[in-house]
Order: C-alpha cells, then sequence, then structure tokens
C-alpha cells in the first residue's frame, strides 16, 4: 500500500509539473515513445526521398500524404527527451542532448520548421516543389544527428 | 553538400520500386514500423483516456491535440501487414491477421473511423463530448487487439 501510494505520488507529481503532451508514466516508455515517433517520420520521410531523388516515380497524392505525416509527426518526438531518459533503454541520445539544451531545442525548431515547409512545399504538387524543400529538411535531420546521436 | 547528399541517399535507399504507402526494405522494417505507429497513437489515445476517466484535468487544447494526432496515426499501421510480416522479429500480431484478412481489414477501419469521430468530438471542446467519443474508440482497440494479437 504504501508502495502503491509512493509511485502514485511521484506519477502525480510529474503529471502537475508537466503539460500533458510530455507525460510518461516511466523513463523507458519516454525512450520507447521518441524511437517510435522517429521511426515513423524517417519512414515517410524516406519515401518522399526516393520521389525526390529520382529513385520512385512522383506521385502527387502519395508525396503531399506522407510530407502531412512527417509535419505532424516532426512536433512529437522532443517533449520525450525529459530530465532522467538519458541512459534508459536502448537509447542512442547523446548526453549532449541534455548538457546543450538550447542546442538541441534549436535542432528540433529547425526540423519541424523545414517539415512544415516540406508539407507546403508537397501540396504544390510537383517535383520541383518536393525536391527543394527536400534537401534542407534532410540536412535538418542529419544537423541533429551529428551532434545529438550515437553512430 | 556532400555529407548531406550521402545521408539523403542512405534515407532514401530503402524506399525504392513498391507503392509508396506499403514500402518496407525488408519485412522487420514493417514490423517495427507498424510496433512504432501504434505506439504513438496509444500514447496519444491513453492521454485522452486520462482526461475522460478522470484521471486527469480536462484541457479542451490538449485533448484536441491528442485526439488530431490519434485520427493521424490511426491510418498507418495497417499497410505494414503484408504477407512476409507474420513471424518476423517481436511481432505480437496472430496468425489471424492473415488468415481472416477481411475480419483484420474490417476491424482496421471501424478504429479509423472511430479515431475520425473521436477528432471530432474532441474538436467540440467539451469533456462530455470527448467521453462519449472515448469509449467506442477503446472498444475499436480491444475488438482488434482480442482477435489479432497475442496476449
Amino acid at each position: 500500500m504504501k508502495k502503491i501510494a509512493a509511485f502514485v505520488l511521484v506519477a502525480t507529481a510529474a503529471a502537475l509539473a508537466t503539460p500533458a503532451m510530455a507525460q510518461f508514466a516511466k523513463p523507458e516508455d519516454a525512450v520507447k515513445y521518441r524511437q517510435s515517433a522517429l521511426t515513423v517520420m524517417a519512414t515517410h520521410f524516406s519515401r518522399l526521398g526516393a520521389m525526390a531523388n529520382g529513385k520512385a516515380p512522383f506521385d502527387a497524392k502519395q508525396a503531399a500524404e506522407n510530407a502531412a505525416i512527417v509535419e505532424t509527426l516532426s512536433k512529437l518526438p522532443w517533449a520525450a527527451f525529459g530530465e532522467g531518459t538519458d541512459k534508459v533503454g536502448n537509447t542512442k541520445a547523446l548526453p549532449e542532448v541534455w548538457s546543450q539544451q538550447a542546442k538541441f531545442k534549436e535542432a528540433s525548431e529547425k526540423l519541424i520548421a523545414e517539415a512544415a515547409k516540406l508539407n507546403a512545399a508537397a501540396k504544390v504538387g510537383t517535383l520541383d516543389a518536393l525536391k527543394t524543400a527536400f534537401g534542407p529538411a534532410g540536412g535538418a535531420c542529419k544537423n541533429c544527428h551529428d551532434t545529438f546521436k550515437a553512430k
């Protein structure tokens, strides 16, 4: 009973301290969630890349669908990099995520901005528009991985 | 620039040749993708559940954000249950997914429909509207899990 009470207290404290979008019962859940969001985003991003790089035929409807998913997912992982989730499970996040928080925030906001541009570009419905936006979006992925993700 | 190009090339190499929404280089990728999409969906669904069940204070803006994500994610996992992905990795999908394809499709479409209703209800901005839509949406999750997911 005491254990349950303590757990509830911890869970409640976490719920009160952070907005609902950042709530995870356990640090492991946060890691699983952020990796999942990044996996889904990367899958749809790579499909846009195949079109942008001429490896798959350009299809305006599919490009728009994929880009909309990328934009939605681009906003999600960052709230799950909270304190205490730095050495959990099979995370590939480097300590720099927490020691350089301003830079990490800037990198994530850059990705969110580029994903929004990519989605807007995909809605134009031309391969040229997609190509123009795809490079900078890929750059924003790489920029963050270079500093904050283990190889 | 060359590094970015190489990064983008690696990111896109996975996505060659098949229809954009159903593409996976390896069966393992499909399993990882569908589990990731379901994890992200479940996380946001559970936040709506906390509000609907009085475990967290109702916040109309957060409810709307969570429900929009649930609707987007509800459409994604199903294309990743293709042939050859039935006994791969740590999948919990039962053989019934492939032996009862019409029933599985119906169950997934039910979830998609309920997630759309849930999103519409969340936009109303009242706890009552959220509660009304949450039950049937949870039922659609359970309905599919009961038949198609290992315990």
